[in-house]
């Protein structure tokens, strides 16, 4: 049985497996450093833990990307900007790589393993100390011109009721500025994770949330909404949500899953670790493309 | 060689077309009225333009749709509620027959033929009557759920600029409701199409098409888009709008498109009748996959 190699590199952390299945990875992590650094690392890990006997690794990898080259480009965090984080890594362990945002990459595993299963079009979004979504159109994440940065739409903002300026120091107030967790935590001088549920912070996160989920529903129209990221663990947050979305939507679009079944359409992750999961699938496809091409 | 039919049904006039590319159609178009009525006059025209050469039917259509069974489901136009269309056409022609929404079908023309030929992902806006988008993901249209509804997403309102509370029986000002052109005659008391290039109507119309297009930009990273529609002929919105997106997005996204080719990116039409070429190439894609079906 083929044996695949994840990663799931992250602005804070690093996360690596190898496995077949999420069921069955060997992990590790160590803290974002110097390419140089985190590099040698997983390159260590992947010799003990798999000698050589990785058949592909995938990468999903904070942004922005370039995927044609394979570059990291204009990231905020300096010893990675214009960095080629493909070819380094596949130079170094000697393996074909795949290499996908961190959002797509968790889209993909949980369509893959996880709560979206089976469904042709669904949407993966992480609310943490930034915000990014991962689509899935027809079964295959978005690209496009560059690839999605959704944590960056504009939604309605009223400044009477929230005279919050936006943590975003490219948009000020786009969605990640209003409902990020550091936004959340500037806004009220507390951290997100000690506000008590009843606090009014939750009711205006979920606010921002489903005014940008109807967006989504909008314009992908997806089959079900994985809702992720340190944020997302407040549970109490879902059923807020989905009543604003059902309110903000009124009805316009009637489909079982937005009529009766917003229970199962804006969900928490199947998955406890959907990156790296998705790491894991992106391996597996680089490989069976890699299948194709030789047959 | 073989001919096809297309049927563009839009929410005022119906356009069909016979023929095998978007340059030799023979057309003819009347106004939407019951569907008995059209049906004969959808029958009769492909009978004399056509005799029994089709070889399979495309149809764009007014929404929302049902594209599983075929049916269009809750439009206010109420002889037209929860009415087979599919079925009903390809019964009376006795031809297979493959049914999308309107945008979608013209999405895909402006790829096949027109503006977007060749491109991977864009974006098909018309702006009308209505407003309503089609996306092209990897080479496909976005369907979904049910199929998207651009038009309903919310974009920011400053009620102190923009007093109008919008036109939208749903949501009042999502962006249908503050963009399309009946909204702007309501909005300055007079009609889109009076209104002379220097009223102050277009800069606001472009801020909030401009708005929708970063969010868009955003989530589908669409590699050009196509704005149609009555309201689009204003030829004097387009460099507005160019200027307006690059001004939210603040370089945030730095591809090509964006940074130096707008002009490319934001741009007309490249087709005469984008919906009835999109049915156009809905026939040809069901012939296409029929012939697998018996391949």
């Amino acid at each position: 049985m083929s044996v695949f190699g994840a990663i799931e590199a992250g602005g804070t952390k690093f996360v690596c497996g190898v496995g077949s299945s999420p069921d069955n990875m060997v992990t590790t992590r160590f803290p974002t450093a110097s390419p140089e650094e985190n590099i040698e690392q997983i390159v260590s890990f992947f010799r003990h833990a798999a000698g050589d006997r990785v058949t592909a690794v995938g990468i999903g990898c904070f942004g922005p990307l370039d995927l044609e080259t394979g570059y990291i480009t204009s990231t905020p965090k300096l010893p990675w900007q214009n960095y080629p984080i493909r070819q380094t890594i596949s130079e170094a362990l000697k393996v074909p790589v795949e290499l996908d945002t961190d959002v797509n990459a968790a889209a993909l595993g949980e369509c893959r393993w996880g709560a979206t299963q089976g469904l042709s079009d669904s949407l993966y979004l992480t609310v943490g100390t930034g915000i990014g979504g991962g689509a899935i159109v027809n079964g295959t994440p978005v690209h496009g011109m560059m690839h999605p940065e959704m944590g960056h739409i504009r939604v309605p903002h009223d400044l009477a009721a929230d005279p919050y300026p936006g943590f975003c120091i490219y948009h000020d107030d786009c969605l990640e500025g209003l409902a990020c967790g550091p936004a959340i935590e500037e806004r009220w001088k507390t951290a997100a994770e000690q506000l008590p549920p009843e606090h009014e912070a939750w009711s205006l996160e979920a606010h921002y949330l489903a005014l940008a989920l109807c967006n989504w529903i909008c314009t992908l129209s997806p089959k079900r909404i994985v809702l992720g990221g340190g944020v997302m663990k407040q549970l109490h947050l879902f059923p807020l949500i989905r009543k604003k979305v059902a309110q903000l939507l009124k009805g316009y679009i009637r489909t079982t899953e937005l009529t009766s079944g917003l229970d199962e359409f804006i969900v928490p992750p199947g998955l406890e670790m959907p990156g790296l999961a998705g790491a894991l699938a992106l391996a597996q496809l680089r490989c069976s493309r890699t299948g194709e091409k030789r047959a």
